[in-house]
């Protein structure tokens, strides 16, 4: 029995000279941290939420779960987080993302796609991109993630290794693309040079830190060729690592893929062997039946990302009909040009009432249904399912408190509806990542948020100024 | 010149004497408010932002807008809203809301409508809605409400008296609906006494307080015949006041109205002389483009809803066309129990969402389009766009600080563009209602939050307990 179990029992007695305060002990005897909860949301296969309830942690891994006074009883921790009005839950998994955008948020929006691309985000990017652009966006966007309870991120941009070195820092947990593309023209990067430095990219982070995994991010089909697409699928094998790519998006991608290979994405990749390790296929808008049995049977992991979808009009993502066959699909923010944040609750939100539109029908995407695809079912999408996505005994403490005293969560009757229908980013309370406190009551501990604020905006001044100059 | 104009050019003067305090003066001779901000959004005809601006204010009234400077250099003001990292703009319009079913939110989601109706909302209502369920109900509404930055809304609920005491206490500013239902049971109210009852209601309201706006509310035309919707056109033509009503709202609406009737909702409510007067029809997602003409003509208001329509798939409303044809165009979040909130900053994001996948054409609904339909466009939609709606000189003072200072925000392009595609509920700063300060850097000073909280909570574990009973 340890410390704070007598504690516990000789309550009656301890009380009476003045409290129950646990005598400084030796570190070794104690866990590292103890969060409570008015209800833990589990994400385990049952669904189960637990009352009053509470989360051991130690080590970076969850130890137990219990009742808030067995837990209590059981464990004395260095920090224990309180409970009150405040849910439980695992972190929310940000299936794709490129992170540093954020540096580009609400610069346009409204526009043709080719208007958008061409006359504002490709000139902003080919102009401004470097590798202290992808610093300062990263470490918005980080801020933005944790802010709003999102523990891991799947992300595909330009400078990997400065992503990787923001990440380190801030305490996040991410699988980071060595982005492939072909950018066509004689002065940029050819795809054989990017695969070059992804491996170098790669053999730098390959088990460096257990929260940073490198991949391969292939962009698409249309900016590489099919046989980049396989020698990308052939560096990633070789160095034992997955893939992230952007597959089946828009019609554009649909007919260019019907001219140019004779078959859609899905077809062409599955020729090609590229499904033939872990992929991590984002958006998959217009798959037809015969590709969904095929994301099913290779278990690529499906990313939906409805505001996206939704804002640049690029379709609906059949996501019923992906969960019936088994594809395991997680949710995305994609880049905050295109959405303008990074809010994973709004996205849960959307992929609830999107999908209930569109087939006319109320009951085709419950809330239990996408809270899983932002947690669990995200976790498996991308390949983490033995590691995160819920609160389990044995996986790596990614857990959040989100705040439930808020007006809109009130009267609370179902705490699963209120996080997919009502909860907002600004809810969230404390972050913890690999069983470290990244933000604690809403106060961020591992970025210097000041600091990121005024490098962010002295450079939207600039991009601003260069892109008034640009469309005048 | 008065006081601070004196002080503002004697500065160099002053500041040695410690500082630029005015003297304690006559209030008389000071105005009641100046309102500062980054950026004043007027929502004016020509849409224009003001950047470092003010606005004054003085009973109730706007008297000017222009440079933060120049409105200090002339005017003297009891109370002075500071403006950095805030932007300014109308107050927020709620064109069609259940308040009290506040109380309601996430009891029952994602089943099929008829499901959903009869196994748990109407018995919730039928045992438990009482003056005291709405005076509970509408007082967190408008709790939310303000802390969203909605300063009117056009209710529809039972007990009209006990919701018009609500606003008159929590300062927000409304049209309140007597309800007219033919509950079509032996037991329950016929069209005819709502109408008498509605009629006592609107003697009792009308002229007492301007911010207070008595109407009828006949539900729709599934729950009211022909003669029915009649009658209350009359009575409402007899009193002078206006009308809300659910009108093309789902599938369902549509048959009904065509095996009933022999045509449309629309094309009934024409034929009966229901639209002569000021009509405001809430959800209108079925309209043909016959129907459209119609409403145009008839300055007939439409509020969109859109989560509410996805949420519990009612469809798709054709708002581009509506707003094409000249219909005056509004937003609302329909009742908490099918959104789950009220906020209408999701509304916004959401009608400019939807539109643009629906019709897979992202330039079709503007983040300004939407913005208008919340603010100016809204107040003309729910016929008080002389009063409300724009910060224009002469107008009513509903004016809202949001705090631009979150993450989310930065860096800052576009402040319609954030306004619309990122700005949350929980950013509204403060929130002035006829000149009144509601809302306060956050704090509510005009319900006692803390027992509103108390009681809503203790009726809804009553309903939980009876529901579960029911349906165990």
């Amino acid at each position: 029995m340890n410390r704070i179990s007598f504690c516990s029992t000789s309550f009656f007695v301890l009380i009476l000279l003045g409290g129950c305060d646990p005598a400084p002990t030796d570190d070794d005897a104690r866990i590292d941290l103890i969060i409570n909860g008015d209800y833990v949301v589990s994400m385990d296969d049952a669904m189960t939420v637990h009352r009053h309830a509470a989360v051991a942690v130690d080590k970076g891994v969850i130890l137990a779960i219990g009742s808030a006074d067995d837990i209590a009883a059981n464990y004395s921790a260095i920090e224990t987080l309180a409970g009150e009005n405040r849910v439980v839950m695992p972190g929310l998994i940000n299936g794709h993302s490129h992170a540093a955008m954020t540096l580009l948020r609400g610069v346009a929006d409204d526009l043709a796609l080719m208007d958008w691309l061409t006359n504002y985000i490709f000139p902003a990017e080919v102009q401004f991109v470097d590798s202290e652009f992808v610093r300062i966006g990263t470490e918005l966007a980080c801020w933005e993630m944790i802010r709003g309870g999102t523990t891991t991120f799947i992300d595909m941009y330009y400078y990997p290794d400065t992503i990787a070195e923001v990440i380190d820092h801030c305490g996040m947990r991410a699988q980071i693309s060595a982005t492939v593309i072909d950018q066509r023209s004689p002065d940029a990067e050819s795809a054989s040079d990017s695969i070059e430095k992804g491996i170098g990219f790669i053999d730098r982070w390959q088990n460096r830190n257990s929260r940073i995994t490198p991949i391969f991010g292939p962009h698409a089909n249309y900016t590489l060729n099919a046989e980049q697409l396989k020698a990308t699928r052939a560096a990633a094998n070789e160095y034992g690592v997955g893939i992230s790519i952007h597959m089946s998006e828009s019609p554009f991608e649909l007919q260019y893929s019907k001219d140019t290979y004779g078959m859609t994405s899905v077809e062409l990749a599955e020729s090609i062997g590229f499904f033939d390790g872990p992929t991590i296929a984002a958006h998959m808008v217009w798959p037809t039946d015969d590709e969904i049995r095929i994301l099913a049977e290779r278990k690529v992991g499906v990313i939906h990302n409805p505001t996206s979808n939704m804002k640049i009009a690029s379709g609906v993502a059949p996501i019923p009909d992906m969960l019936a066959a088994g594809v395991r699909v997680g949710l995305g923010t994609d880049g905050a040009a295109s959405n303008n944040d990074l809010d994973m609750w709004e996205e849960m939100r959307l992929a609830a009432f999107l999908q209930k539109v569109d087939r006319m029908d109320p009951v085709v995407m419950s809330a239990p249904t996408v809270l899983k695809m932002a947690t669990s079912g995200g976790a498996a999408a991308v390949g983490m399912g033995d590691t995160i996505g819920s609160i389990e005994i044995g996986k790596r403490a990614d857990i959040i408190q989100v705040a439930f005293d808020d007006v809109h969560h009130v009267p609370t009757y179902d705490v699963i509806s209120h996080l997919v229908y009502v909860t907002d980013e600004q809810d969230v309370a404390t972050v913890v990542v690999d069983g470290k406190i990244l933000m604690k009551e809403r106060k961020i501990l591992t970025i210097d948020t000041a600091r990121v604020r005024t490098e962010a905006n002295a450079l939207a001044a600039k991009m601003q100024t260069a892109l008034n100059e640009r469309n005048r």
